[in-house]
């Protein structure tokens, strides 16, 4: 079954469903992207350690990619990436590119100096210059940016905040939602909700039908695996991923683990991104079939062997533990090259083998 | 006209003239070497940030990479390199590899507690802890490493040492070529001398006749571009290059710039290596066909034009100027591998052109 979405040129196509997991595409203009996908995330414009051709080539093959809104904005500006004729034509990707709303940077990296009903100042984390973001402004960024998927701009409130704290964030955030739908937007991009509200299914349920009333393109959960216990992330994950419309791309937002991703897309999932498989290949831990392999660990130091038997990327092809490990060691850039590609690989492969689980044991949808 | 060298499976072709500049094809058992050539400096069994498909790559096409002994003596070890079966194998590169004595590093990183006759003891530039190098341990190391070509240890005082320590070191420097010739190599491995005598002509033809007569592979001049004037560098080369044997390779050790290269050549040199454009490509300074671009500069902030119009290299078909500066002030992992790619790009088109011209241009030989 394929639903139009109310951008056109983007339609989701569900093909199997088994319990509540989806295999299916989702249409872009700029191509298609089979669900669920991990995305990996291109901070500043480039998945960090990785040209646009390694990401697109097989057995990797990267159909979309992340960009942050607000590192973006602060470097290199958008006067920059406007001259170049967006993100795309700046970094040299072709393919779909998801950008976030800033939000979550804000308040994660930056000094908040002011959060009012109309947005937020704040403070530059690389020189402390003062910056305001509203709605508005968050979606003339990512227009700007020209990212095939743009996000709300929302609140996200600490997850141990008191209850009145998160009502009033959640508020702002059903409020920012429609004016970001409101707003005007790059052609062709694609505008998602983010449904917020903590651990309290209730609170969730509620938000969720603010916000799936603004009729947008795809839906995300944000605000999990922010710091709350992985039994409560699941909790939330279990009971409302499944109530998210069906017709629409289900996107889990910052998450995780492999073993995450599997849980997001038993609930449900169809997207995912997260800084894990890229930032840990940089800091010495491979994913592979075998379980995590500390790279800088001495039992490595004659280890000839690949880095995971299974996996066909060009790093454990080529290489062995022994020189990734010598490479770690003498920290040579070469490493982070091929830690990152590896690990991704092993992402995508994790992913499209639950994908091709969900075609052959599920029902047709 | 093509000569054998002293070791079976290696011949130097000479293919033509022009003044004392010379075309050739060194031909070594891992390939042929067209020169002069550039070789790419992998001190650490990397070039740094580069794999070894994107150094074999067009246009790069690198034919042959240096190693550093003392470097990968320290890290990963000869136990580590040795049981993977040489370095070759340890870092997926099938094509030639140079590998230097250990001698310029030992004197130029490490803390030296003793030199005599016999060898130098010193201590690691990283942990402190003690060695000892002579010639038979540096051609054991390289025996180790596996390298195609090794190089003579040899002691380098530096260029502004006294009259007598030159002597000494240079009397020291012939009797260590001997016993370098004398010991045991990798099956198939060539093994060059090395001609010192700082910038004193006289003292130069001197130690390259001590040199000559043990009948390396091919020669080296060392000692040059360590700090003194560029004006003596060049009429040390103009005077001596051209009196090394004519039928075995000639290189200049750790030159240089583009025009150091372009004077090399002329004055008779076949082969080069330096960190320069790997090294300058990392600290922001690229090489053009239209002078050095340094990209941190503003003025690049908002460049779409290549890094270089003129160059096919991948970078500067597929990135602007205002995309690399970005990723350099963003301090991404990105930056150094697309300026080194550009950068020894370069180098290996300066040469080539330089050897199209002699060919062109010159006599045949």
């Amino acid at each position: 079954m394929r639903f139009d979405l109310p951008t056109p040129g983007f339609s989701f196509e569900l093909l199997a469903t088994l319990g509540h997991a989806r295999a299916g595409i989702l249409h872009t203009p700029r191509g298609d992207i089979p669900t669920p996908v991990f995305m990996p995330v291109g901070t500043l414009g480039t998945v960090k350690a990785m040209t646009a051709d390694e990401l697109r080539a097989e057995p990797l093959d990267a159909r979309i990619i992340l960009g942050n809104t607000y590192h973006l904005y602060l470097r290199p500006g958008l006067e920059v990436i406007g001259l170049a004729g967006g993100l795309h034509k700046f970094a040299a990707w072709d393919r779909p590119i998801l950008t976030d709303s800033g939000g979550f940077q804000v308040f994660s990296l930056a000094a908040i100096n002011q959060i009012d009903d109309d947005g937020v100042t704040f403070r530059s984390h690389i020189d402390g210059s003062k910056h305001r973001l509203t709605p508005e402004v968050s979606m003339h960024i990512q227009k700007t940016l020209g990212s095939d998927i743009a996000m709300c701009f929302d609140q996200c409130p600490p997850g141990d905040a008191p209850a009145d704290v998160q009502e009033v964030a959640l508020a702002r955030t059903t409020a920012w939602a429609a004016r970001c739908k409101a707003a005007e937007h790059a052609p062709g991009q694609a505008v998602f909700g983010i449904v917020q509200g903590g651990i309290d299914v209730e609170r969730r349920r509620r938000h969720m039908a603010e916000i799936t009333k603004l009729d947008f393109d795809g839906y995300a959960l944000g605000g999990l695996a922010v710091g709350e216990k992985v039994e409560d992330t699941y909790r939330v994950l279990d009971e409302v991923a499944h109530e998210l419309p069906a017709e629409r791309p289900r996107y889990l937002m910052g998450v995780g683990t492999p073993q995450d991703l599997e849980r997001g897309i038993t609930a449900g999932i169809d997207m995912f991104d997260c800084v894990m498989p890229t930032r840990n290949a940089r800091n010495g831990y491979l994913f592979t079939s075998q379980g995590r392999v500390n790279i800088p660990n001495a039992q490595y130091r004659t280890d000839l062997g690949p880095v995971d038997p299974a996996c066909p990327c060009s790093t454990c092809r080529t290489y062995s533990r022994a020189y990734l490990r010598h490479l770690y060691v003498a920290k040579e850039i070469l490493y982070a090259r091929l830690a990152t590609l590896h690990n991704l690989t092993f992402y995508a492969r994790h992913v499209r083998a639950l994908r091709e689980r969900i075609l052959a044991e599920g029902r047709r949808a």
